[in-house]
């Protein structure tokens, strides 16, 4: 079998070791004679995986006590309602910061969520530049420009735009912003375990598990205990975050497949010497790709600006459409896929997820280097 | 390997063929490269797969032109949110019957939701005896039984109580209920594609995966069109079902490879010979259990009054718990697992899906005769 060079940006390359793993035991799971799929979520042999995966995350990303780790379903586009529906009590406010197309997203719903429940959400920080469908993103906002209401009962960042390739605190040691005593809510989903982050300055961190994690179908959240505790209760049961505390993420049927796949990625990433390592690595892998388009500046172009280039998603233009057409057919022909930008905007976007090795990252940039000295 | 004979609830036993073309396929599909999983959920290889899992539930069940066929997350549990938030309007009321453990939920969680979006909902029919946790549900109620509001918006059932071995319609050519002009909205998780069911009949059919189609994570939605174009607009975009149905249910990243094994299963039912085939030998598998019971009436008994007797889920005592922990114990040493009844009523329960071979069922069969004439 010949890997495809895959730079999809989600769902994405998964490590090979954990595919290689669940293969082996797809049909016979811990000597049990069955799948992990065809076991009880509440037999011993899934709870133990369960539990593992929990486990794995709280001691790779330090997480602490007073959080909880819980899985959920509905992919993050189904936390831009939950959010609300936990978190935003009747006649209160949220504050939204806006740095591209998922945070839009997340303000459209949270806007519908609240006007369903009796709440409101405001524009507490926008770097957009230009209006409608022609508004673009290329930056963060700074401290100074983002403007937190006091009163409001969270802020809401999406730390990485996956589309727009722009991404929150991305220079080693950077920090994320300070929202002082209102609770930081962060849509995490292409910017999760790539490298440690300090949770507790966060209320709420979530992800969808198909870009670092595993498949698409599982979203997990890092949830502060208190916060958690404080949520709307006249809401649907099913989602209420403390019925999912309550219960360990098994209050009904969890998708046991992607968590156990979950399981699988997160012990390769322990076994890689965990997210300093895989930090490290990561950012070599965007130091190259970054290095490469600045360098061969006649034909390719980053419009991100230095200090939010995001490190998962690296977005950049080549002089015309034709040109884009060519430099993906031409990658295309030499096994390397999922290079094309976004629909919405264009391009060329190279995805780095930690799946992706360094040595994938090589040919890319060598191909780049070709390409340019043909076509620049 | 030795196989289990697996008798679990749900998730449940697969078809062994459906199992091995995903392990063979795990690491490269369709010469890709990749896993199905690393696939872009936007991409032709992956798009194939999603269509003809919805042909194939097309084609098998029969479903009429104007119904959708639609895949969401969250389990049938979130459905007994989203059907009230999608279906319910302001000021009108929705009915529900209930013959078991999860019909009492579906209320229960349509009760808070009717309440946040300013409706309410009312009992419709109640087969149960007794109060509190000792209600007990030994049968569906009649057409008779059965009082609808005609201005209701819905009315809800259970077509299948997984932990009662309650069923509607399960003898040879039963109706469900008729409903007149209200829509007819039914939780079929358990009961779903073991037979052709008259979707007509229906305003909405949905299913988690977990028992008859695949692994947990997926819920298959059958919805009449007219009935999704008239669903509310005031709830979050995620949950209205125009949304799903407008984005072929790609309108997020769905949990693709649930569904690519949803795929492989019911390819596997239709090389079976399709619905009809399956059913018959679903029946003999049934008839062979109740029979069994029905013979060593002095050790077994099935509380379960005979029109309403599940074919899925057959649940009977034992004449004390210590002997149902020996059943269960004697059975697992022959391989047998998942016979253990829900923890909220005990006994003992066989799940019969599609999976679970004839041979197997002999097995237990022979097993049951065994231990009632060791133990009778």
């Amino acid at each position: 079998m010949t890997r495809a060079i895959n730079f999809n940006a989600g769902p994405a390359a998964l490590p090979l070791p954990a595919l290689e793993r669940a293969k082996d035991e797809l049909l016979d799971f811990a000597g049990s004679g069955m799948s992990v799929m065809e076991q009880s979520h509440r037999g011993k042999e899934y709870e133990a995986v369960h539990n593992e995966a929990i486990a794995l995350l709280r001691e790779l990303l330090a997480v602490p006590a007073d959080y909880d780790v819980l899985f959920v379903q509905g992919g993050a586009s189904q936390q831009f309602a939950t959010v609300p529906m936990n978190l935003l009590p009747a006649g209160k406010s949220a504050d939204y910061v806006l740095t591209g197309a998922w945070g839009e997203k997340a303000l459209a719903e949270a806007k519908v969520t609240a006007a369903m429940l009796g709440a409101t959400v405001r524009v507490a920080g926008d770097s957009g530049q230009g209006e409608g469908k022609a508004k673009k993103y290329v930056r963060t906002p700074t401290q100074a420009e983002i403007k937190i209401d006091p009163a409001a009962a969270y802020v809401h960042l999406t730390s990485n735009e996956t589309i727009d390739g722009v991404g929150f605190a991305v220079e080693p040691g950077a920090s994320f912003p300070d929202t002082g005593s209102v609770p930081l809510v962060c849509d995490m989903s292409s910017d999760f375990m790539w490298r440690k982050v300090d949770v507790s300055r966060f209320g709420l961190i979530y992800a969808g598990a198909q870009k670092n994690l595993g498949p698409s179908g599982v979203v997990v959240l890092l949830a502060k205990k208190d916060l958690v505790a404080a949520g709307r209760k006249d809401i649907p049961k099913i989602f209420q975050y403390r019925t999912v505390a309550e219960n360990n993420s098994l209050y009904n049927t969890p998708p046991t497949f992607g968590i156990y796949l979950i399981r699988n990625v997160l012990a390769w990433i322990k076994g890689q010497g965990g997210l300093d390592a895989i930090e490290k690595t990561n950012r070599g892998k965007a130091g190259l790709i970054y290095g490469t388009i600045d360098s061969h500046a006649s034909l390719y172009r980053s419009p991100i600006e230095a200090r939010s280039r995001s490190v998962m998603n690296v977005v950049f233009r080549l002089p015309t459409e034709a040109l884009e057409e060519k430099f993906l057919g031409e990658a295309k022909k030499e096994k390397m896929i999922g290079l094309k930008g976004h629909r919405s905007v264009g391009g060329i976007r190279v995805s780095l997820y930690n799946a992706v090795s360094l040595e994938w990252v090589k040919v890319l940039a060598a191909f780049m280097s070709d390409f340019a000295k043909a076509n620049g």
